[in-house]
């Protein structure tokens, strides 16, 4: 039996370069928590407060932003907490980045803030050149996608792809871009054969959002989609993978294969129903809980979409922008034909899709809304990829999260009830483990709280790590070590 | 017969007080166009690179918002353009406004703008004064409504609307809110009872977004709709009024009934397949072509819902802050209930809904998303409302609005076929008129273009004003002589 007190070593092997000292300069060197509970009094008379106009009672604490620094959030009640939760996987820099204020004070991005354009109609005559400074650069454009639809948030974004895979689905059936007047007429009603049975099929436990057309590839949790209608959609089983991945290879093969030929048959069957446009996937599931599957599943995956027509769209909302070790989790799937669309939000502050020629509509205002994006955020994505590129934080990301999974294999080690299925390997910092129960997972992640260590639930009963790109050895060990005291107090 | 190329007067009667000069200062004096068209070379330019990576097919100008400043945009070109389109409704207080760009320098916007919660999990710990220093001030909050949940735009403030009337229909018909085993697990399938056959009615030409469940409301035109698949849910005519409204009272008041009665029967009637859980409308249906109604219509509306458990979501994303000359546009229709909800984005830079407090989720996390709207758009919006409320542009709008509505009646006596059914009497500068036909309305508003005034098509034959609340006499010449220019043109 190991002993739960022994210190974690943790492994010189895999140490990290040092990331610049401005990018966590003033924040603080530990947790503190003063209050005897998180949230303290101060957030909770706040949150009590709140809730008498809107619904708070999914909220944690009330934060002071101005207070905050670096990896450390600061509440309302003066806690300071090791944030590895990072705003549901949105921060990638850290708090009060002194570039990003930098260029929120700069007159172009004033400008951009408060004069926001229709772009569709009215872009800006230098949004080619914000553009390409960060969203299409060719060091951030996913690799084969040409083409960039840029929206407000993931749900938009996600959304706006299912638009433009069904237009470009019946083009190809069509052949032409004129409609019928039977399609024009029987679109205002809602009816065939302008609004046409057409399917996204989406895996089992993937998350996509929260509208009607994401939700309805949502199928994470029973408490996002009761009450609210929903298309009539299939949904594919996702491989429940063995874990570690390297361990399992056999076993995992033949599960990926299983769901592979599902999705063919489920395309095949649906054929005759509400044909499959497209196939919508996460490289991890994320709010599902943490599920991971391997680059044979993707390339098969791809495989099978392309011999079919149908669509493949991956969701990077929640894995893009560096977390993973890769700037683009599909990245490390090599695959032979680029996905037709990759989505995009959280982390890049600004939000969208790129997508193939192919995916364009076939007419002017076919994909369009009022506002189309906004350039004070892809202003501020361009400064956030700057950060990135100039500090190493993809690399980066890779060696510390390499660091934290070996970590964390300890841990799992010493208390195997407690951390199962430790999986992420080669994901950069984007890990999870189970617990045992759900109650012990939430107990799991109260217990940090209160000790100063914000981490995610996801799933029935997994613990998320979505720490911010700025997440360094010293982080590290202030995680592992709280970890490993929550771990010995619940296990005794 | 009218002479064309008299002057026409502008009715000194209704001369409005004239707005701080602050609002207005450095604008340029009248539109300037130095190139053969509009647009210009550089914006052609411009427009072709941008729509290599993209899709600015729609894209009339690119612009340089660093040189536009109040009623006046300026082009890539150095064209000077008279505004009254304000970015798809959405320009309130005028470009380059002082007071907001100090806003924007701010440390308090720099911090939000740059580090952007999850609201709904980590609230900052001043967002209730954010909130009632502008979206929930008491003069901005529609009467009645004391709940607000804030988004990111339009679509997402609208289809939230719709998720938290739904979930409140089926906790009424359900009488508790715990989910049996059978909803909980149907609902990941997208499958009755967890996902139930329920309804939004909306009304034909109604606009009220473009994802997947407002799309299926919106019934503007089938080049919005063709090739998506939309929910089965019911239209009813819109009742089409003859105009001026005062003038035929009685024939409108039938149209009326007649409409109402439709939306009683088909609530009745799809009872039985998709009860409709909410009714949808706009206070004047805006991209479906300025169609009227009269506070009459709004009250038997309300009434209907009322009495049969339907509840009434107002959208206001266009209508709402000021432009109608009231700050809601149903504030005008003195209803004894308010609307269960009333949603708001454009002028108000910020996104959302107000609704009561029966429209609050059973339980938390059940109408969530990661961003759950954004405290520097917020921040914008109470300075949008503290520049309304110091400089009185909401009765500047209604005054202005009168006189605008009174030149165009004259042009209307001058060219009855050109301006036809001229509309919004008493609705501040949202007005509209119809043109003979589609083309020649796409030839006045080209026309105008050309000569530096921005105004926006909608429906079949509609020019559609939208001038900015600072829009004044000097504006409103300028806009008066330009139209009468091109009419005298187009009529030659």
């Amino acid at each position: 039996m190991p002993r739960p007190t022994a210190p974690l070593r943790i492994s010189a092997s895999t140490s990290t370069r040092a990331i610049h000292p401005a990018l966590t300069a003033g924040q603080p060197l530990r947790p503190r928590v003063t209050t005897s509970n998180v949230p303290g009094p101060r957030s909770q008379s706040i949150l009590q407060d709140l809730n008498r106009s809107g619904d708070f009672r999914t909220s944690l604490v009330a934060v002071d932003y101005a207070k905050s620094k670096g990896n450390y959030l600061t509440d309302a009640d003066g806690n300071q907490h090791l944030d590895c939760f990072g705003q549901i996987a949105s921060i990638s820099v850290g708090y009060r980045n002194e570039q990003l204020e930098a260029l929120a004070g700069s007159e172009r991005f004033r400008i951009a803030a408060m004069n926001r354009p229709a772009i569709g109609v009215f872009p800006p005559h230098d949004w080619r050149e914000i553009l390409e400074a960060g969203l299409m650069k060719d060091s951030v454009r996913p690799r084969g996608l040409t083409q960039i639809f840029t929206a407000n948030c993931g749900s938009t974004a996600i959304e706006s792809a299912y638009k433009a895979a069904f237009m470009a689905y019946q083009h190809k059936q069509r052949g032409h871009s004129d409609f019928t007047a039977a399609e024009n007429d029987s679109s205002l009603f809602n009816s065939s054969p302008g609004s046409p049975s057409l399917s996204i099929l989406s895996f089992k436990t993937g998350f996509h959002g929260r509208l009607f057309g994401s939700l309805s590839t949502t199928r994470s949790k029973a408490l996002h989609k009761v009450d609210i209608p929903a298309f009539d959609w299939p949904a594919v089983d996702w491989p429940q993978l063995r874990y570690p991945l390297e361990e399992n290879e056999a076993d995992n093969r033949k599960e990926e294969e299983r769901c592979i030929a599902l999705v063919e048959e489920t395309i095949e069957r649906w054929q005759a129903k509400s044909p499959v446009a497209a196939v919508v996937v996460e490289p991890i599931q994320s709010e599902g809980g943490d599920n991971h599957a391997s680059p044979f599943f993707f390339q098969r995956l791809r495989e099978v979409t392309r011999q079919r027509g149908v669509y493949l769209i991956v969701d990077e909302v929640q894995t893009g922008v560096a977390a993973t070790g890769t700037f683009w989790a599909h990245e490390k799937w090599n695959l032979p034909h680029p996905p037709d669309a990759v989505t995009f939000s959280k982390k890049m502050q600004a939000a969208g899709y790129y997508h193939t020629e192919e995916l364009r509509p076939s007419a002017g205002y076919r994909n369009f809304n009022t506002w189309m994006g906004d350039p004070a955020r892809a202003m501020q994505a361009s400064e956030i990829v700057k950060i990135i590129e100039e500090n190493g934080l993809v690399e980066h990301t890779a060696q510390v999260g390499a660091q934290l999974y070996e970590a964390l294999r300890g841990l799992s080690a010493r208390h195997p009830g407690l951390i199962q299925n430790l999986r992420g390997k080669g994901q950069g910092t984007f890990l999870a483990f189970d617990c045992e129960t759900p109650a012990q997972r939430d107990e799991l992640v109260g217990r940090m709280r209160n000790k100063g260590v914000l981490v995610g639930g996801s799933g029935a009963r997994a613990v998320r790590l979505r720490p911010l790109l700025i997440f360094s050895e010293k982080e590290l060990e202030v995680f592992v070590e709280t970890l490993q005291a929550v771990a010995t107090e619940i296990v005794a």
